[in-house]
Order: C-alpha cells, then sequence, then structure tokens
C-alpha cells in the first residue's frame, strides 16, 4: 500500500508567495475598479535586455534548422556559457574558477533546494530569521526540521539566527554548531549587504567547524558599496566551506525565462568526498539541462551590450530603491535595505502585525508588499517592499503610503 | 560537521548514458577519420517543427516588450498549456480531466526523477528489468533500495519486473507487493507496448493493492497499433491508482528544448491524501515554473500546423525503425520493438555481452548503440538501436552492421 512522505504535511500552510498571489486576487476582484500596484513578489518588469532577445533569435534559427539544431545539452550545462561565466562573474573580481566547477541549472530557486540532497537526512541547518522560505520548507520535506512549534513559530530541530534592528540585520554566530548554514547577501527579504570582514567571519567559523556555507548570491548585481563582496569566494578560505548560488533572475530579468548556476568548488570536500561529484551526479540523474536557446540567451549577457544593458536595469531599479527608501523615511518609517539591495525594509508602524499591515496597506493605498512574517518569526513586525516595480508605479505608490498619514 | 548522504555514494559507476558518451569521445579522439553513427542515447536529430519556431519568435518579441513581458510563471503551469493539453492529449481520446490535474514541468527526466518524493522513505518500488535507470536512480539517492549486489546487479529492496524474450517483453505481476510500480510503455529501452486489456490488468492490481502506478508515456506518439493506449486513462479505475508522466522530447523533438508534464488526477488518493497536493506544493517549493517562450513553443505543438508537422517527423523516426527492423532481421538478428516505439531492442549474437557488442560494434561498423546490461541484469544479451538517427545515417549504419555478417 502506498504511503505519502509524511513530512510533506508538516509543511505549514501554502507557500508564502501564493498566499499573497490569493489574497490580492480576491480583493481585486471585490474592487475591480481599483489600481493596485504590486511591489510583493521579487519579480521583475523590465523586458529583457535588447542583447538578450537577439541571442534569443539567433538561437531559435540555430533550432530550425538541421545542422545547427541542439539536443540534449552536456548534463552540466554547455561550454560557452560556463566559461562565460568563469571569465566575467569571477576572474575579473580576482577569483579562479575553472568550468567544472560551475554547474548550470533551471534556477536558483531549485538549486538552494535541491542542494540539501547531497548532504547527511539528519544534517542540522542553520538559516537567518527572517528568511527566504524555500532554504527551509525543501529540508522540512527531506525532514531534516523536526516538528513545527505554533507558539514560536520555528521547527524544533532548526538553528535560528535573528537578523533583527538589534544586530543591523547581521547573523551572530550560532550557539549550537550547524552543520549546513544558510546565506543569503545581499539578503532577500531585509536588503542588509555584508562587509568582506563581515563575511570572512563566517567562512572562517565553516572552515573551523567543518561546516559548508550555502551562499545565495542571486542580488549580487545590486551591489553599490566598494567594500561588499559579490562573491564569497573573495574571502580567504571559502573554497573549502562554500558552494555559492548564482542567478540570472534579478540582474538580466529572466525571472520568467529561468536560468542560473551554481558553484562547488573541486577543494570543497565534505567527509573526504568532493562535493561537487555528487552534485554533478544529482545533475546527471535529476536534471536534462537548461533549454539550448536560454543559455545563449545567458551568454548573452555577458557581452559588451549586455553588460550595459544590465546595468541601466539593476540602474532603474535602484533608482527606484532610493524613491523607496527616501519616501518611507521622510514619512517617519524606519527602513534598511535598498541599498545593496532591491529590497527596502521597513518597521510596520504602531505596532502593527505584519500581515496586519499587508491587509491595511492593500486595503487602504492598494499597494502590495510581503509580510515580514512570512519570512520566519523574527520577520513579525517588518515588511517588505521590492524595487522591481515601474518607476511611476513606484512613485506613486509611495506617494499613497506617504498619505496614509 | 556537515555530512554526505551516503546513499549517493551506493549509486554504482556512472550515469549510462555518460558512460557511453565517454566511450564513443575516446574512440572517435582515437579515430579522428571515422565516421561514427549515433543510434545510442535517445536524442533526436530533426529541427524543432516551423509552427514551433514560429511561437518561439513570437513569444521572444513579446519579452522584448515591456507591456508584453512576462516574469515568474503560474506555478504549475500556463492555462493556455494546461488547457491545449486536456483537449488535445486526453479529450479527444475520451479522457476527461480538469487543467488542475496537469503540472507543466521541464522535463520527464526531472518528473520521473522527482515523483518519488511525495511518497514515504520506506516506500517498495517495482521496475521492470530492463528499465529506463532514473527509475531506480532516484529511488537509491533517496534511500529507499537498499544494498546493492554485484554479483546479481540487483538492489535489495527494489523489486524487479523481468521483461525478455521469454515473455514477449511484458511483466508480469509480481510475487512480493509492492507500493509504487514504475511502467514505461510504449518501453524504453525494449520498444515493447501494452494493448489496452494487458495494461488494465495493471491497473486492476494497484487498484486493489492500493499500490500506485507512475506510468511514462513519454513514447506514445510512436504508437500505430490501434489496441494499444496512448493513455493510462483510458484504462478503467486509472484515475485512482496512477500518475501518468508526458514528454514533447520525443513527439515535437524538444530534448534541447526542455518542457514536458505530469497527470495527477484528484481521485488519486494516497493514505487518505490527494497526491495532487503534494505533488502541486513540491512544484510550489523547489521549482519555478518552465519558462515562458517554451510553454509557448508547447502550446504550438498542438495548433494545426503543429499536430501535422510533428506527424511527420514521427512518421520520419518510424520509417528509420523500420529500416533498422527489417535490416537487422534479414541478417539474421533476433529484434523486437520498432512498431510503437522508436526502439529496436536486438538479442546480441553469438551470446555476447551487451558491453560487449558496445564495443565491437563501435570498433568494426563504427555505430553507437545502447547495451541492454546498462537498463539492468535482465537487459544483458540484448541491445538497443534507435531510430532518432537521419535517414541517411541509419541506412548507411543498419549497411554497415549487416556486412559484418
Amino acid at each position: 500500500m502506498a504511503k505519502v512522505n509524511e513530512n510533506f504535511l508538516k509543511l505549514q500552510g501554502s507557500y508564502l508567495f501564493s498566499t499573497v498571489g490569493k489574497k490580492v486576487a480576491e480583493y481585486q476582484k471585490a474592487h475591480p475598479d481599483k489600481n493596485v500596484i504590486r511591489l510583493g513578489i521579487g519579480d521583475v518588469t523590465l523586458p529583457l535586455p535588447g542583447a538578450v532577445v537577439a541571442a534569443l533569435h539567433r538561437a531559435v534559427d540555430e533550432m530550425a534548422v538541421q545542422e545547427t539544431f541542439r539536443g540534449y545539452a552536456p548534463d552540466l550545462g554547455y561550454e560557452f556559457l560556463r566559461s562565460a561565466v568563469v571569465e566575467h562573474d569571477f576572474k575579473s573580481r580576482g577569483v579562479e574558477l575553472s568550468i567544472d566547477e560551475i554547474f548550470i541549472s533551471d534556477g536558483a530557486k531549485s538549486d538552494s533546494a535541491n542542494i540539501q540532497e547531497v548532504f547527511a537526512p539528519d544534517s542540522k541547518i542553520a538559516v537567518c530569521d527572517p528568511v527566504y522560505p524555500v532554504y527551509v520548507d525543501s529540508n522540512v520535506m527531506a525532514g531534516r526540521s523536526g516538528s513545527y512549534d505554533t507558539a514560536t513559530g520555528r521547527w524544533s530541530n532548526v538553528i535560528y539566527m535573528p537578523c533583527t534592528m538589534e544586530n543591523n540585520f547581521v547573523p551572530e554566530l550560532p550557539g549550537q554548531t550547524p552543520d549546513i548554514i544558510y546565506l543569503c547577501f545581499p539578503n532577500n527579504p531585509t536588503g542588509a549587504a555584508l562587509e568582506k570582514e563581515e563575511l570572512q567571519v563566517w567562512v572562517d567559523y565553516a572552515n573551523e567547524k567543518k561546516a559548508v556555507i550555502i551562499f545565495d548570491a542571486a542580488y549580487e548585481a545590486y551591489i553599490s558599496r566598494p567594500g561588499v563582496p559579490h562573491s564569497i569566494y573573495e574571502c580567504d578560505g571559502a573554497k573549502t566551506c562554500a558552494v555559492e548560488l548564482r542567478s540570472f533572475s534579478k540582474n538580466a530579468g529572466f525571472t520568467g525565462t529561468r536560468l542560473a548556476y551554481t558553484v562547488v568548488p573541486k577543494e570543497l570536500m565534505v567527509d573526504g568526498v568532493p562535493l561537487g561529484a555528487l552534485w554533478a551526479r544529482r545533475h546527471g540523474t535529476k536534471f536534462n539541462g537548461a533549454p539550448y536557446i536560454i543559455q545563449r540567451a545567458g551568454e548573452a549577457v555577458y557581452g559588451e551590450e549586455g553588460k550595459k544593458q544590465v546595468a541601466e536595469m539593476v540602474g532603474y531599479y535602484m533608482r527606484n530603491a532610493k524613491v523607496i527608501l527616501d519616501g518611507l523615511k521622510a514619512a517617519g518609517y524606519t527602513v534598511s535595505g535598498g541599498v545593496d539591495s532591491p529590497y527596502v525594509w521597513l518597521k510596520t508602524p504602531q505596532g502593527m502585525g505584519s500581515w496586519e499591515f499587508f491587509d491595511y496597506l492593500l486595503a487602504n493605498a492598494n499597494v502590495v508588499g510581503t509580510p515580514g512574517a512570512g519570512f520566519g518569526p523574527s520577520g513579525e513586525g517588518y515588511f517588505r517592499l521590492t524595487a522591481f516595480g515601474s518607476y511611476e508605479n513606484t512613485v506613486e505608490a509611495v506617494g499613497r503610503i506617504c498619505r496614509l498619514g
């Protein structure tokens, strides 16, 4: 008799952004005349850069002709893309990697959910709180979380590292020793970034404890301050303790196009086993490569035109971030993030709960944000706004919020 | 201290097609002058159909303009594609499904590897032998396989259902009761197909035992005989016991474009839990949708032009299958498959081992096939050739094999 994976049944409610989506859809249905502005989910709104569009058309044409048609891609990605990554994302920053340390995938969400598979089932994970829900949920589904305490909103077997105003949203080293440490910087959802010295502390800690850091660098393109590392491998010793996740979603607008990669350095040995070999085996068994045409699109991001266009897009969104940051500050809100990150993190006013503030903002300003509590218990009392809307909508949304008084 | 998932270390050697690929690359490097013909991996060679190419270009143009740009896709797929699937793949065959029973993904390999996650960790699986390696390997990685016996080539906790000449490549009901039954028909690798009455036996068995059938119908487009069901839901009662996997790879040439879907009927309850809800949760947590442009490409497969072009492609490959089947028969080989399937399955001559025959064929005819033993112990002494080459190459390869005498 078949039985289900009971770990799936432990998952709390539905996925955060599904809940947000449903609430917005219900509101919009009840108020079809209202112009709802979405600054909630971290989805981009600008079209694909011209260089990417051109590369897609070219690749589609190749697929239309027998001589240039491509079937199954290499499991780990085409060499042309892996080379471009090594050259432009790392070598240019003084980080030496070889192409077989780069694993191309269909998205950083998949990678961040799948990476836990290569670790022992009884591994202990540590996460920032608040946190991108996928890190925790994928471990719940794998049976690593223990039981959920509804009173605290925490899992019994997960180490939480609170990131709040009190510590300037920088996690402290945990008291209990974890096996796997998830770090996302620039951070989703708080928008905080770590300076090199701050990240070095984590690298040293992981090497000392023989823990592995899963470093999610999906937002590195938004870094504006020079002291903030774009890659964890800018820190000494990171190659022996860290996996890095990168994405084309937020820099080049690939949220609906799907492309990402993971870096697993050859030096990263766990228990005497090269972690990259296990990750390669996972790719080879459970994945069949990202589409050829989309890998060509990714390659175009690194071309001269592509780089320029991506920089313009990032600049456009960062202007939005500034509008939100400055507008809310002027209106008396306590805000952070938004400098090295497309996310602005604000303290809800008058001690409102973060879902309460979500409903309040939706009803009174017709603006959608994301409740901090959706990212973990320490997110309660906070709220996330994203810079991914259009400039006009962002200005309008901030104006509406400010007028609430 | 981090530890690895030891189940990964249990995996035997590398993935079959990687090994084949390496052997071919080595041979080609040592003999650069030889014209090696690949009839090994099940990869297509004809370019994408014109209707699909046109749809891709249109969708790329949409992504280039803010008004029609698409970000994150709905977790489970766009309605336009799910509707087309329901209408053209099922309604037209008398099977009623609703769009929320269709789950769009990036490939049937991913789906067939991931589906095991929704079942209990101690589930017992049954597989045909020989078998597509992903079903077994994904369960090994999840810790369900027990230990590997190198003498028998079998996992201690997996139920094997031999498919050999003796039973005409149709599996018999297993003696031991499984929780999950993987069936692939038309079969990879044997090319065998089940008639409706034969498949009905399995549906009745699964319902009686409350087991779940994972029915891989990736090759349904190649069915030529009228008595062979294209979907397991053509059998009575299948909705309460079967998940069906479908792919765009083999019908429309999407091996390098990546698109597939899984059907999980609402009536499929496991342990009182609707399996579709768990699968939806997996999609929502660990996957971010197939690319918009590729879902549009998939939609085009169901248009008038698309259908015609796909039928022509399938016809082209099936002409190859006939060339292989007839040629080898005339040369005295014992062959099967190739009628409702792009795969021809042959008995190796003079009791040769199947890897031995692989090496022999590569060295003497410069033809690449796939050794039956790579698909499981009962595949030993058999060999797979695929119809996915060009017509000219297929004729040439068959000629070379026949001339070996």
